[in-house]
């Protein structure tokens, strides 16, 4: 397939070039940025020389790339993949978003977070959590790749929520990213002698990723629901971890826990069971496509707590967009993305 | 004043050192250590050259430390105070532990939590956490030192506990604490490259700091208050944030949490109020006894969000003990304390 | 080909896992360890979930491994890889060691640097630095891998030392590594709170890569050549740089030095030419088995400064195992090491 | 003594004013900051929060602050200090300036290296690096405070080159240094996923601070030097270690490198003698004004190497500006840093 990146530069597009390299039936045609247009990508990004040595085009040239292309994957802020989106109707393009565009079934869900007007309503999208939402994903044309936090999060507690183990309006979702999650855009937030040794949240009650977390345990379960949501800034380069509590429906036992995470990840390769009492860790993960989870009963206090471990930049964003990519294809799943993971 | 410090070549036992080099009513005159005795604790860690070069003598000369001594703290492992706290029964000699022998009013909470038979029962002994419970310390005779995630932790919960704002029984406390934490001991636990961009959970639900919270919670509300508590190790070397949740019980206004906060910290030195809606951050503590608080109203969930960040090794623990070596000895409080944050 | 890997649960053994997972031309069959023989490696390295979870055997049983395997990796520390190789003389079975026992052609030196009597002096052994040593590791029985700060020095200065370009006798080697470089069991040295944040150097003058670099140069150069070189722990997980210094022979010209690399290695697809004046990172190669090299011409002081990067676990260690493995079974070089590095 | 902090957002100034606040002698009057003025300066570092929380006025206020300081600190950028030192000519202050402008005897190397019009040549200027300039410092009006990689690497080579013992023309400092070194300016080069777990040179051979080691070597040895000088960012917060390389001269022994060491440093407080064979470690002198040093003989290959620890931000910039400050006005030199390195 030939496959084209729109928005190449950010660390997200530059994982999809990493993991697209190794991919037996993909061919990168074309590769965009307004800022960068006419550079080739390794004097952007140094690592790739003898890689990818490729010129970046402006997305102004959406004709040329819509006819070169299969699937076009979009890693763009969030606001500008809807114009792209819309330039390609009609064209036989799938496409892939890695931003939040199209993650929303309800669009004034999408415009009350993210202060944007939705452009494209009618657009044909699907969820692109791969594990929860395969087979929409099958036959769509847009799929709105999950976000980072949120796929570690809805993998730890879609178990829960299907099976009604939990009460789910009291879901607490502490969360913590490296700082690779902030994106390449230097400023104080960033900048290593800022954050280095240094620990902080930020965004509380009020992160992006709320309602799309929101949006995904409310269809599994069939009640709307609202959650806390925290996400925290780790002097780290990748990864990221969600601890979930939640208070257990009474009478809800471990091994009923158990079953659940059995019975709906036991045939997925990219969930990995640690099992009750098991501690994923981030970088037990870091550069494949991998989603370790581990839970435990807290019986004394009536909750269980779950942790999800990922690479932010794999199977929350580029990794995962190569799995939808390869549902859409009708590829095997797992195509390019068994790569073991760099440890350590 | 002729302090001793039992156990000094722990983090903690060299940060006291380190913090008593520059207190004005303090001289170190003996430091122990069952493992290196006779040797210079400079041979042990060498930053401290030309600072202290002094023998390192065995806690078995406990008569010789008593006779010297007007203050002993204690730096050893939980269950080694105990020996010492009855040896200094009767002599003028007050005791500051660091560890958590001297922490609990009902030692069998301790015997349940630590698997280890109190020995020492009927000990004059107050809990050290200067803030909320500096009149009982002023008479001590012993002190048993706050824990570091529990400073943490209760400082950033007393005022709605003792205010009544809050569903005692929803608290969660996600803590993260940077490695020093775990001691100077080499381990896979310890190990850089195996911690180094890397992230955990440990303990879930069974961290030995989980009734010391739950006790200074119950004794502030009057009810008996469990709590989940989550630790997690970060790749950082100094700091702990606390992220606490917590129901508001209704109609409870963000004003009368700004309130609650106001009234009890508004005079304390070290507990630095950043005010609703502040992202206190660890680096911002460094080398310093400071407590940075800020917190948070999410009204969509009917929850605040309390953030809680120090340094470990000094608010959590030697700066802490320092506080309460003023205290007692009736210094002002703040002495040698008034380190300026090393930041960045 | 049928491979097997003894002393697997180092971390360049634990590499060579990672890289041949998608090497399409190997299958592991044995993995051993003698501390933890009877566990699945999975228990060991938990990144290995799913990947890799067959058992460690001991390497007592040398004839089952012998007799299933047509190459044997060794990764054992420096002086136990000698009995294996005598073990496997007359069996069909080519031997790749990571370690130092098959470095040297003078063994004497071996005994000199190692401190320990070199007992299979008659080894029909080639040194493992596939760029300059290729002709000999094809039809080689047994490969000393070259070592991982080695590899970095030597290809930086070999373009210089074969075209005879500067005075041997000044070069120096300032060289910095990664934490892993000092493998996984845990010490002070390795703990990461006295590590992070932190800098030094170590073994001036006697570290054992000194006698592997000068044999090279001397090769080379054909004169008896003596180095400074000077390693430094730096804190991160992975990765070299070691910086280069020698003095000019008077007349050479930039454009020489240019030529040299150029001609040297143009046509290597591992060694990445960044040019004259380029800053070679390690990040840049970090997962992959890339070298890139960068140099400087310093007139005002007549000197040459040559940096070079590697991943110290891939092309300083695993990476190059393979590539020596690919030469030795007649593969492309390339085979099962085209991944991208993993940045960032 | 009033003192004033032109400059006092950047990282140097910010350090100032950590250690100033304990400073017995100091008072600090007024804090500027041109782009910053009119803020309070715990707005900008919060971290200062309960400490100083005094409003940033703009240097234009020069008269003020002359009529209302009897010393002030520089901590502008190369080129802008001039202005500020001729504004205060004939005012009766002193001026520690932490930047370039008044390090150089010859205000031709300046603008060479600096590309800059050197605007006050006839400044009564001294070079401020306290061990070795300490009789010139007493009596200035303007101590050109040394830099941070010329700190450590001068205080290495220094004893080596008054006893004439190497040879001066085969220096080779090849230096490290943490990524405060380079401000808090955001850019890729200080970008925390950049820089985390990475390493790199820059500016080979072009290095500003390479005239200035050269300068001092040149005064102490009475020939002219050209060193060859090499700065690298390590991914750590804070310190430099600088690895200095250098021919021995024929017949000089250990001993006599050795008592070159003792005769110039043994009563020296802040230069700490670790010994032939010791390596000092970054992290053993943070937050302190401490530079360690270790040297070893290299009999092998006729050398001498010389390691030198330091914290860029203390005794590479504010901390030895202090020292200058106290000689300046006649205070203890130790006076306000005899804190405790922060370890770890």
């Amino acid at each position: 397939m030939r496959v084209s990146v729109i928005g190449a530069t950010g660390y997200a597009g530059v994982e999809l070039l990493r993991l697209l390299k190794n991919h037996p039936e993909a061919e990168v045609v074309h590769i965009t940025s307004e800022s960068q247009a006419g550079k080739p990508i390794n004097e952007i990004y140094t690592h790739l020389n003898g890689l990818y040595e490729q010129e970046l085009i402006s997305m102004k040239e959406i004709d040329t790339i819509a006819n070169d292309s299969d699937v076009v994957f979009i890693g763009l802020p969030h606001g500008h993949a809807m114009a792209v989106g819309k330039a390609l109707v009609g064209k036989n393009v799938k496409i892939i978003d890695l931003g939040a565009d199209y993650r929303f079934t309800d669009t004034s869900v999408y415009e009350q977070w993210y202060k944007v007007e939705h452009t494209h309503k009618d657009a044909q999208r699907v969820y692109g959590l791969a594990e929860l939402y395969r087979d929409q994903i099958k036959t769509a044309t847009i799929v709105g790749n999950a976000g980072c936090y949120t796929t570690a999060s809805i993998l730890a507690l879609a178990p829960l929520a299907k099976k009604g183990l939990i009460e789910l309006n009291t879901v607490v979702v502490d969360a913590k990213s490296g700082i690779s999650g902030a994106g390449r855009s230097a400023s104080l937030n960033t900048h290593f002698a800022e954050m280095y040794d240094n620990l902080k949240a930020y965004n509380v009650g009020g992160h992006r990723h709320t309602p799309e977390i929101e949006q995904a345990l409310s269809e599994f379960s069939g009640e709307e629901v609202v959650i806390s949501f925290t996400p925290h800034l780790i002097p780290m380069s990748r990864g990221i971890l969600s601890t979930c509590y939640a208070n257990l429906k009474k009478g809800v036992t471990a091994e009923a826990v158990d079953a659940a995470y059995q019975e709906l990840y036991k045939d997925e390769y990219f969930v990995r069971l640690l099992g009750r009492g098991a501690y994923p860790q981030t970088k037990n993960t870091r550069g494949s496509n991998f989603c370790d989870l581990g839970w435990h009963i807290d019986e004394r206090v009536g909750r269980v707590v779950v942790l999800s471990a990922i690479d932010n930049l794999v199977k929350g964003a580029a990794g995962q967009a190569i799995q939808n990519f390869n549902i859409v294809c009708g590829f095997e799943e797992t195509t390019g993305l068994t790569n073991v993971p760099v440890y350590p």
